[in-house]
């Protein structure tokens, strides 16, 4: 079970460094390896194993959700938070866009699994309250709730000025599935298949900590549009996450469909959650909007570094066989996804590569 | 949906002041009122009804847990953090028992609707990762879910230092009801029924805020026990939450059991949860253990803020109808709870009342 666990890479945290005039971008306000020895010593020590009575775990080792078979259903469930987005929309005091982002980094955790999403619970920490900061909070988890068509079925809102500052936006998920369509895990995936991603729609709520620090640190304005920009910066960085539950119905059952990868914190590296002994060779990979090269060139980011933190334009992906893929393109245009790009194929090998770029990523995180 | 929200009163965030030599304890750093029109404000804007091929939410307002049927089940969720607690925890630096508490404070609100605990996910949130904090928190974890015989599905750790300040613990909790066993949502309360209380271990994770601020203003030493203490304070406060799963599974199915109760943060208050429309007239409350004595004398604290704010000794409540008080007795004690008291009665009217301190509450928060 403790595999089951959902381990995210530290999205962003990073620390700028300048040297000789370009700059590279480095983990050290996160110290990603210290996390990980943290979370696996975690893990190691809550081992248990409960009795067949009290559930059956399902095992799917480091992916989006947990499985578990309960009586007749099969139960997906799945815990994030917003992160720190929070604090853009704090500076900018727009809560809706990360009250819809709230519902969006679970329940596309969800559909990662295949699952249909039926309830979130919300937990919102915070220092004072404020009821219009609440409200548009509210309005945001009702957007993406009706985009998810999923039910708010509780939360726990925790005045704890002493731990938070500010407001921190978490929230769990569960999902199931209907009429005896399989949980898709990523098992099936074999060399030969293909990898199509479908849009994102900005940033969601990933590498924030690394967004900010650079629109900081080059004192740029957030009421303006950015050069090729359209609306003001700020409510650029905030558009909700993209929900894509609705691809995932519309392709429930298609027997193509080998795997299904939300591209959140961790980038295209993602996609090794779904199977460690194929490699995702993305060498169709597009170039990304304009937002994230204009990101990277302000900050003098390194390829490696924006790929892996950044969705650089999908923040969701379809791995399926080569002869499924027209269908599965048909199915998702009319589910409201009809901007599905081939990014890649799955090869002999491990990890994801990004070929333009020269990118070769061993393992998720 | 939305009346289902779990809302749960502030746990303490309760300001001194000073009054011709006496002290109460009034609500200040935390603002109750405020906090509850955010709450409303954030439900009202959040509410979407979903189509029933998504689950049909099963209406439970103000209790412990959402529920929701997905096929052929019916899943409770519950959403809740250790809160102020783990301040102690990191100045005593011991973490085992608040990994313990944050599997009791979300499996035993899943008992107070009758659910059995299957999965468990936690969130947490922290500035810098300690190998032996979180190994720490594991093994806390692994004996709480032990209890629960619960499985740990999945996680989210989140490495956001500039949000949350030390450590932050929550969890979400799903669970089921096996073999055609009904919910028990409190709605077959009625006058005559009895209450019985199920000892507590201590503080469990609820008025850390006002103890913890007692302790400092008064400079009581943790390190040495309280008068008529055995263990260090310190060590006593941090006891785990007792998980009274176990009491829910002996009763399972038992037609007499009517209602129950977590008694968690809000104290006697939570009883108000089970049924609007009766009154618990508390008139066998014990005398509460001498933690709560000292700690009331120590602060000079009111008690209608005491029985609102900590749970006197009695962490879980069962509501049955008088001819079945005895046969759930037997079934408790052979489920390894024989402590279990006779409270006090329901009637008719509405609130809580404990007649030995003359106290009366109309509502829950």
């Amino acid at each position: 079970v403790a595999e089951g666990f959902c381990q995210r890479p530290p999205d962003g945290g990073v620390a700028s460094a300048r040297r000789g005039g370009t700059r590279t971008y480095r983990a050290s306000g996160v110290d990603t390896a210290g996390r990980a020895r943290a979370v696996s010593a975690l893990l190691a020590a809550a081992r248990y194993r409960a009795p067949a009575s009290h559930g059956r775990p399902v095992t799917s080792p480091g992916h989006y959700a947990g499985l578990v078979r309960v009586g007749q259903e099969t139960i997906a469930i799945t815990t994030d938070t917003v992160g720190t987005k929070v604090l853009l929309a704090e500076q900018l005091g727009r809560w809706e866009d990360v009250g819809e982002d709230l519902v969006g980094v679970n329940v596309n955790d969800l559909a990662a699994v295949g699952a249909r999403s039926v309830g979130l619970v919300d937990t919102i920490l915070f220092g004072a309250a404020s009821v219009p900061t609440f409200r548009a909070i509210g309005r945001g988890l009702r957007r993406g709730l009706t985009r998810a068509r999923c039910s708010l079925l509780g939360g726990e809102t925790a005045q704890v000025g002493e731990i938070v500052r500010g407001i921190d936006l978490g929230g769990t998920a569960i999902g199931y599935f209907p009429d005896g369509r399989p949980p898709v895990l990523g098992d099936r995936i074999r060399p030969g298949d293909v990898v199509l991603g479908l849009a994102s729609s900005g940033l969601h709520a990933n590498g924030f900590t690394l967004a900010r620090r650079l629109l900081r640190e080059e004192r740029v304005r957030l009421d303006r549009p950015r050069p090729g920009g359209r609306l003001p910066l700020g409510r650029e960085l905030l558009a909700p996450t993209r929900i894509y539950c609705e691809a995932v119905e519309a392709l429930a059952g298609e027997p193509a469909v080998h795997g299904l990868a939300h591209l959140s914190g961790g980038g295209v590296r993602n996609l090794v959650r779904l199977h460690r002994g194929v490699r995702f060779d993305l060498d169709s990979f597009p170039e990304p909007p304009s937002l994230f090269a204009w990101l990277q060139m302000l900050g003098g980011i390194a390829d490696a570094e924006m790929y892996q933190t950044f969705n650089m334009g999908f923040g969701f992906a379809v791995v399926a066989s080569g002869s499924g893929e027209e269908r599965i393109r048909r199915a998702l245009a009319r589910a409201g996804f009809p901007d599905a790009r081939r990014l890649g194929r799955v090869a002999r090998g491990t990890g994801v590569t990004v070929p333009s770029r020269g990118l070769r990523y061993d393992g998720y995180a």
